[in-house]
């Protein structure tokens, strides 16, 4: 999906959603236990519910590989239902990756053209080389982890550096020679609250796809306030606020509920975009 | 495997090598394609060739997940191999997670339960709590990325703080907190040379996983000098220069001699440590 399609996409819904499957098998309702695949069949129920009021959907890779290859089958069957059933929601695989260049190529071959997703979240650390071999695919994403919503983004990303900058504004910098607004985004948490006021200094045109509203305790309308363009520029996820909103058979009510009273106020953001 | 389990192997053993279970299918001797499982044959027959010069393996997990479900078989098969045969070998699984501490905790119970190899190479740049989830289990190892081999580990892992530190030297010390060396490695790229002198500075005690000699163009010769310790210290990996050493029917005693002419190096070297 390139990015016309993604604002387009965003401003038809009034909704910058992404909702997150971080899917737990510990947390699904008993019922659906008995089933064959419990992981799928939530997450299609999940789905079908939440579709109206979101634009992107993140599968967390960590929450399906700890099953080994029963998880890994949960993650296919999710992928291949969304790309027949929501063809114009954005598939992000949240797998922060990143190695050197001749294994970067292999886990970009794996998102790209394996599982065939839109974006992909990669990992700076190892700089150029290691994020540049996801970057030659045609209408795909990497999603460059900046600044993210958990404590421990205290312990490096915030590190001063000798140029007066701090090391996230150091990525987010050296990152954008690497590809154009296009092809790149960024974590940006929204626990971060006025700091992105900072970090859309550096990038004004880029989407931003930010975690951490909800469970994590970030604001829905200082992420706006701060970080919103006149492309909107932002998907917000939600995971565990939507996925567990409700606990038994009304699991994917409560779930729909939960996305549309987001999507709602996403709207109320929107609106007040001058395009 | 504990530290001194560890160090008893290395001394035993005369090697500190691991050999990096990269396996790329199109390398793979053409004879093997035709099998169910090109990937497990020929890891097994790289295993038993080169079992007697090695105390470690390490699979990538980049080179299984890009063939999915088949490629995810071929890892655990493979994990299920060393287990029966190679008890006495360190598993590293080559991975580099990392996320927020929910989801690390998810990749910690994936590696350290589900396939339960040794240990699992980590990025840094979440900090704190996304390290820590890995670090609680008795007997594993979280193998921090600190100064990788690759180019790209100029853009920020050089970058100078405030502090008069560069960034990797910040990891190194904050990450020290978080464990003890027996629970706790670092990766430094072999190509780094000199520099494994400030590291030893910093971390005078903990191993270090070595990639980047061979193909990378990193020198033993150099790691030894600057970064052996008295209990070594040390696990050097080399992936494609003993996978590929042979190309045809031959290949597996090919990378058995390759792995060889590495161990009686590393055999010299540490005739040298005064214990």
């Amino acid at each position: 999906m390139n990015k016309q399609e993604l604002i387009s996409q965003i401003f038809q819904k009034k909704s910058f959603l992404c909702v997150g499957l971080d899917t737990d098998v510990e947390k699904i309702p008993a019922h659906l236990q008995a089933s064959d695949d419990p992981i799928f069949e939530f997450n299609k129920a999940i789905i079908d519910a939440t579709a109206p009021f979101c634009v992107a959907y993140k599968p967390n890779l960590a929450f399906y590989e700890c099953y080994g290859l029963k998880g890994l089958q949960a993650f296919e069957r999710t992928i291949d239902y969304l790309k027949e059933h929501c063809p114009h929601h954005f598939v992000i695989a949240d797998a922060k990756r990143g190695d050197i260049g001749n294994t970067s190529a292999r886990y970009a071959k794996t998102f790209f053209e394996t599982y065939a997703v839109d974006a992909l979240t990669v990992a700076p650390y190892m700089g150029e080389d290691s994020v540049k071999p996801f970057l030659g695919y045609p209408g795909k994403w990497v999603i460059v982890l900046a600044l993210t919503s958990n404590p421990g983004s205290k312990d490096f990303q915030f590190a001063p550096l000798t140029t007066g900058q701090r090391l996230f504004e150091k990525v987010l910098e050296t990152s954008q020679a690497w590809s154009s607004d296009e092809h790149l985004m960024y974590v940006v948490g929204a626990t971060q609250g006025k700091l992105f006021e900072d970090i859309r200094r550096i990038v004004p045109h880029h989407f931003l796809l930010v975690p951490g509203v909800g469970a994590q305790g970030g604001s829905l309308q200082e992420v706006c306030k701060y970080g919103m363009t006149k492309d909107c520029g932002l998907l917000v996820n939600s995971s565990r606020g939507i996925l567990y909103a409700g606990t038994g058979h009304d699991f994917a009510e409560a779930a729909a509920a939960a996305a549309q009273k987001l999507q709602q106020e996403m709207a109320q953001a929107l609106a007040l975009v001058q395009r």
